[in-house]
């Protein structure tokens, strides 16, 4: 906090180690200055960051996920203490490297090396085209504030550290008490690398104190933990009155639908049983994202029921220090209590078919101080409410029986609303046809089969690039999603002004501003010499019949519209014969080119491209080409160069308009 | 409701006349089933809608906008009884059917002829290509609740409607109560066009009595009111503990800047003291996107509030039926209580330079029976609290004074978060300063100048192109903006799956995905009997030194990386010389074209073209062409195909990958 430790004045309270009960850590946030924490990340953390470019800031997460992969042994050894077997660990301590790593990577690829985010299209907003609108998306003046739950102490709070630091906003981490030790750890090696500047990320374990009193507009708060305390939080007066943004990310009754051409013996059938219980004993089950809900065709019940419980009783639960473990202890007995009253209710409304709530064989480990539990398997009447709506947050699922499409639809639903879903099925129909049918109830659905079963990461893996969070009951937030998940950091703003204001305004060239027909020719200047609104215009070239006829054979592109006249006649968009599309992207490149050696490297791409008006027998060809955004490359030699071009024919019309996209050196390379 | 109109058991209270007093209707919601309406909705409008394509929706959408447009006449008489002049009127109800109409031409031109919304790109999950994911949007299963303020009784409904109904959502409307025949009167037109299928559109006036408590999962609320209104409805248990999306637009001090470049004499100028007089008196002020805050440099302080006051005081205020009013009434004696009760805090805090808000001189009225009120000029201390927290809701501004751009951008933080703002300045490096400063604070920002001044829309007018909403004070929502509107009613969802399922789910080839090579060439099928995944796999044609040279030649495209060996042995990309991206697509073109006249009409244009490998000579190139995308138009005998284009080299690298876009004629046209 405020760029430096501070160490609570009080004793705090005892957090255990979940496998021996040992107490490894002591708990407090006493004399913690929560508005000042606030206003340290406002005031220092925050500009620094809006300083940096996207790429820069992206640059700072590679570094840092590649130093949490040097030291991950560090995490491992602490994450053992929550119970966690090695296996465990990797899925979230690899993980969260990876999402920085990925937050990394889409940051260079699909933002600009620039500080503003332009989303959407230039919108036309007058006919004449001097007014004009554009969205932009800018930093959010406040601190994110991310409050974490205990079942991924590494994960969570860089998945939620990623997205914010990238839109070039601070953050402060809150974990969930239980495994707020090993965050406490990933912190430790966060700070000691001394890449993220001062102020960008502040920690603070315990309680909140009057953290939220002190919120402001400007200010967010990503929740992940259990719907009551959502409830409570998103209610708080300073979140409502002042409209700060909240997210929350609940539990959620997931489903997983074995598909009714996914019989026994098939290999989607394998799938399934082999998800569902690795769904039910990683991080012994404790993942807001594991399947709780088995739908299975009525027909294949027992059969799916006889195969889980097959491979469950298999699982090795004990010491995660133990090579022979499969599955590690609940993240505490307080953890263990809850789920043993929430297996009550369920147990209630069908019965278990597997496993003791109260009694396991632990391996290595004393079954009496460490938060063990064997894995559950229940069976109950889709009918009953129970199944639906009580989460027994450990290893715990319940396999019920639908009839037909339609009824699994409508059970899906009784969930009122889950973060992911699975349907196993090889059939692209069926597949369509739930997927289509449970969406609105989900954030997340994966359809498996043995086409992607060896590559698939699985019903219960978030990922960076996709959507995590889901509507209703799971909290309807949303997070990650790749740079969707950035833009939750950021205040989008339309804006409306002359082509030239937006131009300067975003730094992108738009349509209608002013261009700078500059006397030397732009492909001989470099990167670093370059400026917006730089253009060339080039021609005339006249389109004759016989380059129409020369190119078609060439290329042997004789379509009819361009080769023959009583066909092109019938056509309703031409009613003569019209020039090649490509042909007339090929003279403007002629018309635009420089030819000599020089600081432009290639032609990568053409975006947009869009053929306006049809180019007829003797019409004359100009193209005007604009330096419309310059994205340097901070590791490369060279950058990319994106170029308007307008090619019209002799009364000015546009027959074709396109991006042209090239590559181009570095004065100073 | 439930498909008639009912009428409630009680007498109901009165509403008034806004300009002479007397009772033009009674409003009563008693004995209205909530719980019956929600589910009608639900049960009957949604399914419907569901089954209809963005199209077919937005096909609607425009003949409920050319109908309302027919019998404007008569929104404008019950308008007058609002208060409104028929400039007002028109800004009202012309504005709400434009954006019906602009609904339904983004959604014919940006959605596709489909029930399902596909978001983004294809994301890669997996090295051999056969897990990927894709972001999908479905409508939500609920209904989409709006409450609506009384400002703007026809364009509120409207602009809430149409992004709802396009996203395949049913709305229920619920008007402001001063207002409400209003709104009444539109809906009787709507439901006399007998456009909109049962279901799709519910209205309700007065209280909404058990409404939200049968809200559910899948319904949403869009308000738009008072921040204290807004507090009350979304700390909803419901809202909270089902996570209903819940979005607020409430009123905010809303901002003009006068750039110091505008200096007195200037056309800025002119449009500056304009743009506030017009923003004031329009609607008498009752817009939640008028000006309240009005900065202007120190040294044309006097010269604005001489120039703003001189053109107020010829602002004629009386009877809207009078053609020489350009000020009506307030909506009611109500609303004139409330804006004299905030005038004296604001007076207090600076001082009125203009008007009295216990005096009016009006005419053709009676000024004890309307809700007239003369507009109020104050000038304050930027450094008081008052002006930027204080709204009165009626033709009032406060103009306040500041000393340089640090110093504007921080007052306009002061606002706490505003819908919408404005800096007129004819200077794009002012103008970008200031719109990065404030844009986080804004939903909607407008740089005004002699360069846009004849064609600008002007500070408060929300477009449907453009997001509408701002943080903070503003209510933190977001409506409109185009497409943007369209998925706050629909569910975003992550899907993972294989390729050939997923292109079965969002009926878009994926690229992994089955071909499928026919016996007939795919450019010979009509629109109908063209299936996704039809594939033309032609060549090889091999690319010679010759035909690179004559392609130069006959172009004039004589880059170096073509025709320099020496040159191109220089580029770190090529290392030798290569083909010319331009001729390996026409070359592909000329591969894949099937010559002879037939269903494809013409090649409307290319996207997303990325050259992967260079091309040297002596490399034979492969096209394989696949149908990716069908959107047919209804209003038309052809519609779009979207090719997937993938041109590989002998080894089977692709080397160039774009997509091609035909207009392809139906069988049956």
């Amino acid at each position: 906090m405020q760029g430096s430790w501070h160490t609570a004045p009080d004793e705090g309270r005892p957090l255990y180690d979940a496998v021996t009960g040992a107490e490894v850590a002591r708990l407090s946030s006493a004399g913690v200055d929560f508005a000042a924490a606030l206003e340290h990340g406002r005031r220092v953390g925050g500009p620094t960051l809006r300083e940096l470019t996207f790429h820069q800031r992206a640059a700072l997460l590679k570094a840092l996920g590649q130093h949490l992969r040097e030291h991950r042994e560090q995490l491992y050894a602490v994450s053992a203490q929550t119970g966690a077997t090695l296996f465990d660990s990797k899925f979230d301590i690899d993980g969260g490297i990876g999402v920085l790593l990925a937050y990394a990577s889409k940051g260079r690829r699909e933002l600009p090396n620039d500080t503003v985010h332009v989303e959407g299209a230039v919108e036309p907003l007058s006919k004449a085209g001097t007014f004009v609108g554009q969205h932009i998306c800018t930093p959010l003046r406040g601190v994110a504030v991310q409050i974490n739950a205990f079942n991924f102490p590494v994960w969570g709070p860089l998945e939620k550290l990623a997205p914010a630091f990238l839109a070039g906003v601070p953050s402060l981490i809150k974990p969930a008490s239980p495994t707020a030790f090993l965050t406490a750890k990933l912190v430790e090696l966060i700070v000691e690398s001394g890449l993220l500047p001062e102020g960008t990320l502040q920690f603070v374990a315990g309680g909140v104190g009057d953290l939220f009193d002190h919120l402001g507009e400007q200010d967010t708060v990503a929740f992940t933990g259990s719907a009551s305390t959502g409830a409570k939080l998103r209610t708080h007066p300073v979140i409502v009155n002042r409209a700060v943004r909240f997210t929350a990310e609940a539990d959620s009754l997931n489903l997983s639908i074995l598909g009714p051409d996914a019989t026994p013996g098939t290999p989607e059938f394998d799938l399934y049983v082999k998800q569902l219980v690795q769904e039910m004993t990683v991080k012994a089950g404790q993942k807001c994202t594991a399947i709780r809900r088995a739908f299975v065709p009525e027909p294949h019940l027992d059969a799916v029921v006889e195969a889980v419980s097959a491979r469950l009783a298999r699982t090795t639960v004990g010491n995660p220090a133990n090579s022979e473990v499969r599955m590690g202890a609940l993240a505490g007995l307080e953890q263990r209590e809850e789920v043993r009253r929430s297996l009550k209710a369920l147990a209630d409304a069908g019965r278990i078919v597997l496993g003791d709530p109260e009694k396991v064989d632990v391996v290595d480990a004393d079954p009496d101080r460490g938060a063990f539990i064997s894995p559950i398997l229940l069976v109950a009447d889709p009918d009953r409410a129970e199944p639906h709506e009580v989460e027994a947050f450990g290893p715990v699922s319940t396999v019920m029986s639908y009839r037909d499409t339609a009824h699994v639809v409508e059970l899906a639903a009784r969930g009122h609303g889950s973060l992911a879903g699975s349907v196993v099925t090889a059939d692209p129909a069926f597949a369509r046809e739930v997927v289509l049918g449970v969406a609105p109830w989900h954030g997340r659905l994966l359809v498996l089969n043995e086409r992607n079963g060896k590559e698939s990461t699985g019903h219960g893996s978030p990922l960076p690039a996709l959507v995590h969070g889901g509507p209703g009951r799971a909290g309807g937030g949303e997070e990650m999603g790749g740079i969707r998940g950035v833009l939750h950091h950021m205040q989008r703003t339309a804006v409306q002004a002359d082509p030239d204001t937006l131009t300067v305004v975003t730094g992108r060239w738009v349509q209608g501003a002013q261009r700078h027909e500059t006397p030397v020719h732009p492909f001989r200047k470099h990167l670093e010499e370059l400026r917006i609104g730089d253009t060339i215009v080039a021609g005339p070239r006249r389109v004759t019949q016989s380059d129409v006829e020369h190119f078609a054979e060439f290329t042997g592109d004789t379509f009819y519209a361009h080769m023959d006249a009583e066909a092109a006649a019938a056509n309703p968009l031409f009613g003569e014969r019209v020039a090649h599309g490509y042909l007339v992207v090929s003279l403007a490149a002629g018309l635009f080119v420089d030819p000599d050696p020089g600081p432009v490297l290639a032609n990568f791409g053409v975006d947009n491209l869009r053929f306006l008006t049809p180019v007829k027998f003797g019409d004359e060809l100009t193209v005007t080409l604009t330096c419309k955004q310059l994205t340097p490359r901070d590791t490369s030699d060279y950058g990319e160069v994106r170029w308007d071009a307008d090619v019209t024919r002799q009364d000015g019309e546009s027959v074709a308009r396109y991006d042209v996209l090239t590559l181009v050196a570095k004065k100073e390379a």
